[in-house]
């Protein structure tokens, strides 16, 4: 290949670190890459360091010594998150979503690509720190929003099910009971799914009573797993005391009034207080 | 905002642009967004499309007249989708993968973020022309392909279900016969979740009898809408004979045999063709 200009250099690598966050590169993986000297790749990772930060794209990190080299983290500035919740929140309380029985309509949120990707980009960010080996949730309405968060840390996903399917091999079960309906559930994991002695992150679209993640904490004990990261896209506020203490949620529903019409999503006091912001 | 570099302004642009693919951006957003003249972004659309020509990362298109722009077309070229199809094909073919019953696991790989997006643009380089409004899957295990494929596409994803969930609203039921159990299924979607008229792609990670693609045309019709796509990860050899006949399968598995320690999975003969692969 032939000698690269510097504008070539620098898109493509902002392409493959951004494609492979939390990935170390080395330095001599790229010198190879382009047929360029380490400082000339040095000077392109100085320039690209910029460029993100500028644009709020995340940070890249340069790693010291010998198992060095650079890597791109998928960080997200304040400002950015609370502007993407905030009008998620205006989104999720139009009165067109209020459903029969007082349901909230958000199918057409949770299972858009370009709404999750941004949700998975804010989890990320968060639980990046974690050193999550994977994300875990239970079918079905999770799977989009924990899939982008998988791909933004770059770790596999798992998917836990309610039933039991011949196909994937021998499975660990367990039952847990709802925390809201107090229904008693069964969670299915295939015994290959996990590797033993691993960090799960899980994520949720919903949480009412917190029964399905406290089942989750189950489950993984059972594969030795711990969980050191709950990511909850919306909670509702009532029952205030969920059967998981240590979570993140990023919204919070407050009621849905059948009758008059209305309904209320804001952003959850965790989040308000974790980046400053103002009711 | 300080004027940018050149670098700066092409890196940017490559992340906007291929992060919304299909997305025609207009040449004033991004005169607007650097503070540059229009012939200036002009001449970086022209590095940037033989960047991504240059680096196998899609292709960047101009559209002319008065509501032209430029777009992201999330293209692979055929050498870089035979190799993603060899290596996956040989790692699936890995008699490790054998299950009890003669089922092949194929859990790690379908639900990796880092593989379903490999093949979401393979998939998405194939259907993009057909202009297709919503990506459509029935849970569990065709979901993360499906999102992969919806986020290259840029459209939304649909996922049907197997049972009613009163908090998602009414929803229009069929029942449909397994193509290869010849067991009778239910399918479930929201009456909200597609618009009428709309263009879907099926995608799934696996293919038997072709019954589940059978039901998802069934049920689109109920929608008004037609399915002129159907992406299959995995087909088997036989039955020969599929409830659907326009579909395109990247992978066959040719068997599954328990006591020989040997699975086979090779790429589909239409992807040969397609691609003008040998065997």
């Amino acid at each position: 290949m032939k000698k690269l200009h510097r504008n070539e250099r620098i898109s493509v690598l902002l392409k493959i670190l951004t494609d492979a966050p939390g990935n170390v590169f080395t330095f001599s993986t790229f010198t190879e890459m382009f047929g360029s000297a380490k400082s000339t790749i040095s000077e392109d990772i100085d320039i690209l360091k910029d460029i993100v930060a500028k644009f709020d794209l995340g940070s890249i990190e340069t790693i010291p010594g010998a198992a060095g080299g650079v890597r791109y983290v998928p960080s997200i500035s304040d400002e950015q998150a609370a502007s993407i919740l905030r009008n998620l929140s205006v989104e999720l309380s139009r009165k067109e979503r209020i459903l029969p029985g007082g349901f909230l309509f958000m199918l057409d949120i949770i299972y858009s690509p370009v709404e999750m990707d941004k949700i998975g980009r804010i989890f990320a960010s968060h639980f990046f720190p974690l050193a999550i080996d994977y994300v875990i949730t239970v079918e079905t309405k999770g799977i989009p929003l924990a899939y982008a968060t998988a791909r933004y840390l770059n770790v596999p996903l798992v998917i836990v099910r309610h039933y039991n399917e011949a196909a994937d091999g021998a499975s660990v079960n367990i039952n847990y009971v709802s925390g809201s309906s107090k229904r008693i559930q069964t969670m299915v994991l295939s015994i290959r799914a996990l590797k033993r002695k691993s960090r799960l992150l899980f994520i949720d679209d919903f949480m009412k009573g917190g029964g399905t993640a406290r089942g989750i904490i189950d489950l993984a004990k059972e594969f030795e797993c711990e969980v050191p990261g709950i990511g909850i896209l919306v909670e509702t506020e009532k029952p205030e005391k969920k059967l998981v203490d240590d979570y993140l949620s990023l919204l919070v529903l407050k009621n849905v009034e059948e009758e008059a019409d209305a309904v209320n999503v804001g952003l959850s006091p965790k989040i308000m207080e974790k980046w400053n912001i103002k009711p």
